[in-house]
C-alpha cells in the first residue's frame, strides 16, 4: 500500500527564527501589523510505500532522524495519511 | 483573542520540485527504498491577534498572498487554531 507522510519540520521553540524575524518585518511594514510572531520551518511530503501505516510511520521517522531534520535545532511531526 | 495560523506552502503539483528531486536520492542512497516520492515546501506558523477566527484567516490569507507564497509556483493552505 501507499502511504503519505506529511512531515513538518520547525525549529525548536527556545531558539532564535531569524528568517522568521526578517518575514515579520516585511509583514509589519506591509501594514499587517496584526502578527506578532512569525516561525517558519519545512513542510516535507513523502509518499512511502508499505505495508502497514506503522510501518510507514517508522520510516519517515527514520528519514526525518537521518536526513530531513536537524535535531540540535529542530522537531518534526510525522501524520501519516 | 490571539490565534495561531498554520500555513502550509507547497509546490504546484505540475511542476518539478527539484529540491525534492535531490532529497529522494539522499534518502535512497541511505537505503530507504520505500520512497517513491518528495516534495518540499515550507510551514509557516503566525501569532496573529484578530478579533474573530474569520478576521485572523482573512490576514493569513493577505500575508501569504502578499509575502509568503508566490502564485505562479506555489498553493498554500492555511489552517487557524
Amino acid at each position: 500500500m501507499t502511504f503519505t507522510a506529511q512531515i513538518k519540520v520547525m525549529p525548536l521553540k527556545d531558539l532564535l527564527d531569524p528568517q522568521g524575524k526578517a518575514v515579520l518585518g516585511g509583514l509589519q511594514n506591509l501594514g499587517l501589523t496584526g502578527i506578532s510572531d512569525v516561525r517558519i520551518g519545512k513542510q516535507i511530503d513523502l509518499k512511502i510505500e508499505a505495508s502497514s501505516k506503522e510501518e510507514a510511520h517508522q520510516m519517515a521517522s527514520e528519514a526525518s532522524k537521518k536526513l530531513l531534520a536537524n535535531p540540535v535545532m529542530e522537531m518534526f511531526e510525522i501524520t501519516i495519511i
